[in-house]
C-alpha cells in the first residue's frame, strides 16, 4: 500500500482558486481608501445584488465563525434564544462565539435529521418559549446550516417552510452558508430562491472553504439589520483597513459562476466517492451525500487501518469518519481513496 | 493648480508590497492543514523568535483593533482598568472594542505629551487606584502606542521607564505597534530592545499599514498569556481556517528586513515633508515628526484651500491637519504636496 | 365548591418567617459600616462555618438567579461549558443570566431523570468535549439543583458520584440550593455531607423560598474561588451598602435550626398531599415527592376544573400541574386542596 | 478628648427609618404572588406616579450601582458612549458595572465643577464624537448625579439646560439620584420639576442612603425604555421573588413626605456643620454644602489628629476629608465633631 498521504480532512485544506489569487494581485494597482470605502467593495455591493436579484448589503468578514456570530448578534438582544440543530457549527464548533458577540444570548438546539432543523420542533419551541415572560430566553432567531454539518442539503421548499414558521413567530432567519455554493450547485436553484425568497434575512456567505483565501462575507437582505452591522464589525475588530483585498476575493469568487464551478467539482468528487463506497462491503454511508462531505461508518479497526494507510480524515466517533472533498480534489485522489477503503474494509 | 489628487489620508491607503503579494501567490502550491497547523504558521514562530532574539508566540490576526482588544482581554479581568494616553487608538478609534473583548473592562486615559503616557501620571494612577477595593476598577494593564497617534516615537529608555512602573504595580504592558516598524526604523534599535527588554509583555505587531494586505499579528513574550489566546481568538472568530495565507504575509514582511525598508521609506517621506514645511510661513508642525505622520496647523481657510486643491487628508480640528506618508508615497507626491501647501499658506 | 383561593403556585408566595422579620427589626439598633464590613456579616461567616463544619466564605446576594449566575461566572472562563440537567433553573428560567455573568459561557444540558444529572452522561460529555481544542467550549463546571426542579432529592452518594466525575475532569461543582433546606430536611444528613464532603465547591444557599425576605447567599468552600467574588458582586451591583439587613436574615435563618424546621413543614405538607393524591383515581404523580414540590398529571379538563375551583398553580403542560407547598401552608389548605382535586378528578 | 467614635463615613452607615422597618413588618400578613405581581408593587406604580405627577414605571432594585448600570444598559447600545463628570459614581466607584451591564459601552468623563457636568463640554463632546462613524463610540446617554458626588446640587434650570443639549444630540438623560431626596429637599422644588420636566428620561431613585434597608428603585419616564427593563433585570438576577418586601420599603419611604423629612435632617446637619467649620481657622470647605456631604480641607497632620480623636471619615487626599451626615445624625454628634475639628485645627 502506498504511503502517500491523501487529504480528506477538510475543504479548508484546499488551495485558493487561481482566479481569486489573480484578483488579489490585480487589486494592488493603486492607492485606495480604507475600511470599505474603496471601489472594489462598492462594486461588490452591486455584483452581489445582481447575483441575488435584489439590493443587498455585503460585508466581507475574516471567518465563518465571525460571520455567524455577528449575524446573530446584529439581529437579536442579549435576552434572546437562537434555535439551531444540535450538529450546527454555532453549537459545536465556535467556542462560545455566539454567546460572546451576542452578550450572553442562548444557543438552543432542537432535534432534526442529518443536521437539518425539524420544522415541528421549531414551531413548538417558539410557541412554548414563554414570549414576554422575563425569566425566559426570548425566541429571536433561527439558524440553519446549508449544506448541513452532516452533508445534507435543504430543498428550497424546506427552507421556505422554516421561513414561514420563523415569520409567524417573529424570528429572524439566519443561514450559515459556509457551504452555500455546494448547496446551490446541488440544487440547481438560484441563490435568491434559496435565501430571501424562502425567508432568509441574513446569510453567512462562505468563500474560504470553496477556493477563497482569507475572507467570507455576510449578505443582508434587510436594510434595518444592515445599518448596525458596521458598528458591530468595527467593535469586533472585523473591518480590514485594506478591505479592497478582501472584496477582490469575493468579487472574483462570484464572477462568471466561478463559485458554482468550484462547488460542482467538490460535489462531484463526493458523489463519485459515495457511489463507489456503496459497493464496498462493511461500509455504510450514514447521511445523504448532497454536497462535498461524506460520513462513513466502518468497523473501528477498519478505520484504524484506513488512517494507517495514509488517508487523512477526522473521526466523529470510534466507527464514524468524516471525509471532505475539496474543489481541487483530483480524480486520482478519489480513486486512491476508494482503493484504500476497499483494503481497509477487507482487512481483518 | 493641478487637480490631481494627492493621497495623504492614511498609510492604509497604500499598496501592498510586491514581496508580500508574491509570498501569498507562492503559498498556494499544495493543500495544508487549517487553523494555523500549517508549515508557514509554524515557520513564522521561529522566524519571529529570531527577529526578537527569544522564543515568542505569534498569532496572525485580521486587524490592529482586533490585536489590541484581544491582547488586553487576554491579560486582564473584567474588573480591570487599562491605562492609556487620551489620543491612543484604543481610546478614540476602536468603537468600544476593548470593552467588548474585555467583558466590560475600563479604558482609563492619563495625561501625556504627543500621545505618550506620562510616567508620573501612570505611577500615581496605579498607586491611588484602590487595588483590592471591590468598588474600584483594578489596575491591570498599560497600553502604549509606538509610534504614537501623534507621530512621536518612544525612546527605548522611555519604554523601559514605563515598564519599570508597570512591573512595580503588577501591570501587564501592551504595546500597540500599528506603526512598530516606523518606530524601530526611526530609532535604529533592535525589536527586542524596544519590547520585552524594556518590559513589554505583548505586542500588536502592525503589518497592514506598512505594506501588508489583510493581516497584523499579536506577538507574546510571556507563555502564560499565550496559552489562552487560542481560545480568545477562536471565540472572537479571528482564526482563519486558511491561516497559511496570513502567515505568508507576515513571513515575507519580516524577511530580509523588508518591514524596515518599507518603514524607512515612509519615515523619510515624512521627514522631507516636515523639513520643507518648516520653511513655509503660516504653518506650524505641532508634534515631533519621528515616524510617518505629520500634524500640521494652518489657518482654517488655508486648510480649506489645501483640500480644494486636491490634497486628501483628515482634519483633526478646524486648523489642524493630519498628513500620513505611505511606504509607496513617491518623491513626486511629496514635492507636489509641498507646492500646494505653499499655495494654500499664501492664499488669502 | 368554595371560591376561596388556595395558593400553590410557588414557595416564594409564602410569608417571611417571624423570626427572620424580628431579626431585621433588631439589627436596626445603631450605625454600622457598609458593604459587608458590619458585625452581623462578620458573625455570619463564623456561624455558617459552624453549620458546615469548616471555614467557608458567605456572600448574601439578592436572588437565587444572581447567586447561580455569579457562582458560575466566578469559577469559569468565557470559553467554558457548564453542564446541567435540561430542567435546571439556569437552563430554563434565568433569562440568559449565566451567559451574561459568564461573558458568553455556554450552558449545556445533559440527560437525566427527575431533574438530576445522569453521571454517565456527565462523564461522557466531559470526556468527549474536546478539551484543549480552541473551537470547542471547554468543560469547566457542573451545576446540580438540590432539590431538583422536579421535586426530587439527590442522595449524598449521588452527589459524591458526580463530585468524583467532576474532579476527574477538572470541573468545578456548583450546587443550586434554592431548596437546599428541603433536601437536607428530607435526607437527615448534615449540610457538610451534602456539599463539600461530596465534592461541592460552591453553593447557592436558598433562603427566600423558605421563609426569607430579600436575600439568598453564596457559600464558598474554596478560598481561591472566594477571593474574586467581591469584585464580581460589586460589578454586578449585588453588594448592598446596608448588608447588615441581609446578613441578619441569613443569621436568623440558620439559628437554632430554623431553616430545617421551616423546610420540614413544607416537605411534610407535600408528603401528606402526595399520599392523599395517590388514592384519587385519574391522577398520577410523575416525579418523586421528596421536597416540597409535587408534579401532578391529570386530564387537561380536570386541571381546568381544578383551576376554576380557585386552586392557584402553574401548568407545565396541558395535563401537568406543579403544586408547591410553603413553610406556611396550613393543614387546612392541604385538606381543601385534596378535596378539590377529588372533585376535579371526578368531574366530567 | 473623648474616645467615643463619631460616625461620619457614609450615609449608608445610618439606621433604617422606623416607618420603613414597620412597613416591612406589616407587609408580611399573607401570601402574595412573586416577582412584582403583588399588590404592593402595583400600588407603588400609582403612588410614585402621583409623586411625579405623571404615569411612571418603577422597578425596585437592590443597589444604586445596579440601578445606574441597568438604566444605562437599557437605554444604549454596546457601541455607545455615556457622558458623565469625572467624579461621578459610575466613573469612580462601580467596578466597571456600566461596562458590564452595557456589553462594553464606554464611560466618558467630561469636565465640570463640583461634580456637575459642564453644559458646554457636553455639547462639544456630543457634537464632535463622530456620530455615524463606525470606529467611534456613539453618543448615547448622559449621566448626572443629583446631589453630586461632591455634595453640590444642580438647580432645576441647570438640569433643564443639560436636558436641552441632550435632546438636541439624541442623548438619553439619566439621573443618578442616590441622594435625590437631599437635592429635592434642598431646592424645595417638585420631583417632577427636577426630572422629566427638565428632560430626565430615567432616574436612579435612592432609598438606602436616606433611611431604607435593602432597596433603591429605577423610575422610568419613557414607556419605550421601560418595556425592556424587566428582561434586563431578570437577566441580571435583580428581580426579587418576594418583591413585596422591597416595594413596601419604597412605598413607606415616599408616603407622607417621609423621604423629604429624612433628607431635610441630614441636610440640616451638614449645614450646621459647615457654618461652624467656616469659623475655624485652618479649615477650608472646598465644595458647596447643599446636600448632606461636606468636603473639608485641613493640613494633613490635622486630619491625622482628627482621625485619632475617634472621628470616622474617609480621606479623599492627604489633606481632604469627606464628612457625611445621616438622617439619624444627632445634634450632639454634630457638636462633638465641631469640637474635635477645632482641636485638630489647633493641634501642632
Amino acid at each position: 500500500m502506498s504511503n502517500l498521504e491523501l487529504e480528506f480532512r477538510s475543504d479548508n485544506c484546499g488551495r485558493a482558486a487561481p482566479e481569486i489569487i489573480e484578483a488579489v494581485v490585480k487589486s494592488n494597482q493603486s492607492t485606495a481608501l480604507g475600511y470599505g470605502a474603496d471601489e472594489l467593495t462598492i462594486a461588490l455591493q452591486a455584483q452581489m445584488g445582481a447575483l441575488f436579484e435584489r439590493p443587498v448589503r455585503v460585508f466581507p468578514i475574516p471567518t465563518g465563525t465571525g460571520a455567524n456570530a455577528l449575524a446573530l448578534a446584529a439581529t437579536t438582544t442579549p435576552f434572546s434564544a437562537v434555535y439551531c440543530s444540535p450538529e450546527s457549527h454555532i453549537n459545536t464548533s465556535e467556542c462560545n462565539a455566539a454567546g460572546f458577540f451576542g452578550s450572553g444570548l442562548k444557543v438552543t438546539s432542537l432535534s432534526g435529521q442529518f443536521g437539518k432543523l425539524d420544522p415541528f420542533a421549531l414551531d413548538r419551541a417558539a410557541a412554548t418559549a414563554g414570549r414576554g415572560q422575563a425569566h425566559k430566553s426570548q425566541p429571536a432567531a433561527v439558524n440553519l446550516v446549508q449544506a448541513t454539518d452532516l452533508g445534507a442539503v435543504y430543498q428550497c421548499h424546506e427552507v421556505a417552510q422554516l421561513g414561514d414558521i420563523a415569520k409567524r413567530h417573529g424570528l429572524v432567519m439566519h443561514m450559515d452558508g459556509a457551504r452555500f455554493a455546494n448547496a446551490v450547485a446541488h440544487l440547481g436553484c438560484t441563490p435568491a430562491e434559496l435565501t430571501w425568497k424562502a425567508g432568509v434575512d441574513i446569510l453567512s456567505f462562505g468563500v474560504t472553504k470553496n477556493g477563497g483565501l482569507l475572507t467570507d462575507a455576510i449578505v443582508v437582505f434587510n436594510d434595518e439589520i444592515a445599518n448596525n452591522i458596521g458598528f458591530h464589525l468595527r467593535r469586533a475588530g472585523m473591518i480590514w483597513s485594506k478591505m479592497r483585498f478582501a472584496s477582490a476575493q469575493v468579487l472574483a469568487y462570484i464572477q462568471d459562476d466561478l463559485w458554482l464551478r468550484l462547488a460542482t467539482q467538490s460535489n462531484a468528487a463526493a458523489s463519485t466517492l459515495a457511489l463507489a463506497i456503496q459497493a464496498i462491503e462493511g461500509t455504510r454511508i450514514v447521511a445523504p451525500v448532497q454536497a462535498n462531505e461524506l460520513f462513513l461508518s466502518m468497523r473501528s479497526t477498519a478505520l484504524d487501518h484506513l488512517a494507517a494507510s495514509g488517508v487523512l480524515f477526522y473521526r466523529r466517533g470510534p466507527d464514524l469518519a468524516r471525509l471532505v472533498c475539496r474543489w481541487d480534489t483530483t480524480q486520482q485522489e478519489i480513486q486512491q481513496l476508494i482503493a484504500r477503503i476497499q483494503q481497509a474494509a477487507a482487512a481483518k
